[in-house]
């Protein structure tokens, strides 16, 4: 991919796409809690097509039509939204500081002590400042008061 | 200005801008009409900087904070939209077809006789159908009509 692609997707992620950070409730997961990273582009579905160019220019992710005419290129998880984003980042302007703390997430090791996940889970909850989030209702407090309850 | 920041403008403009072109009933006017281009970003008022920077770029436009929290960055004219437009447009992708039109008609002579002149606006009523336009009311039957009535 040409520096000058990368160039032109910060632009478009900076202007009308979505950078997040999330604690998303897991029943399978130990913590009860799974950090959840994710890049989301939206176009109108007549559009669809410039989301499948920028699927093809990073392999990752999906593209799903939602039911408002509008379509989502959805990218998820530590691996891929770290990965994609490293690219990115050097050319974001108005999401460089979000980006940076994402960035820093996405390299959480798979394996950590419960004070080491919970300094994780505090940057998932920076984000939250970043991004003018209103209904961020999930916080490292829900995944304390989980991990005190279930004696974790 | 470097090739990447254009290519990231671009991405910008596909992303969160505005480009358009129309008819302006104007009473100074011999033919009654002006022809207006413009390339408008916006930003929440926070983050003015960022149109700060952008007009920085270009030179020509201004900034203007609106009463909703947000900040509009406006170029306007034949003359230097078109100029602006030209360095951004190889790095357009969802805007490119309405860039070339918007072009084409930033290049009309400021002479010209009535048929090209109508000619021009008939290429104005053109990007309306780019743009989704619904509440485009004036097209070249306006100027038409006005041309007939004032008998010019």
């Amino acid at each position: 991919m040409l520096e000058e692609d990368l160039a032109y997707v910060a632009g478009f992620l900076d202007g009308d796409g979505c950078l997040m950070a999330q604690l998303v409730k897991r029943s399978g997961y130990l913590r009860g809690y799974q950090i959840r990273l994710s890049i989301v582009f939206y176009q109108k579905v007549q559009n669809i097509g410039h989301l499948e160019w920028l699927k093809a220019q990073f392999g990752d992710g999906y593209i799903r039509k939602r039911n408002d005419e509008m379509a989502e290129y959805t990218i998820v998880g530590l691996e891929p939204v770290g990965r994609i984003l490293q690219r990115i980042y050097p050319h974001l302007r108005l999401k460089r500081k979000l980006a940076k703390l994402i960035l820093q997430i996405s390299r959480m090791p798979r394996k950590l002590t419960i004070d080491r996940y919970l300094e994780y889970c505090r940057l998932v909850d920076e984000t939250a400042k970043l991004t003018y989030s209103k209904k961020r209702t999930t916080t490292v407090m829900n995944v304390i008061e989980y991990l005190e309850k279930h004696k974790v």
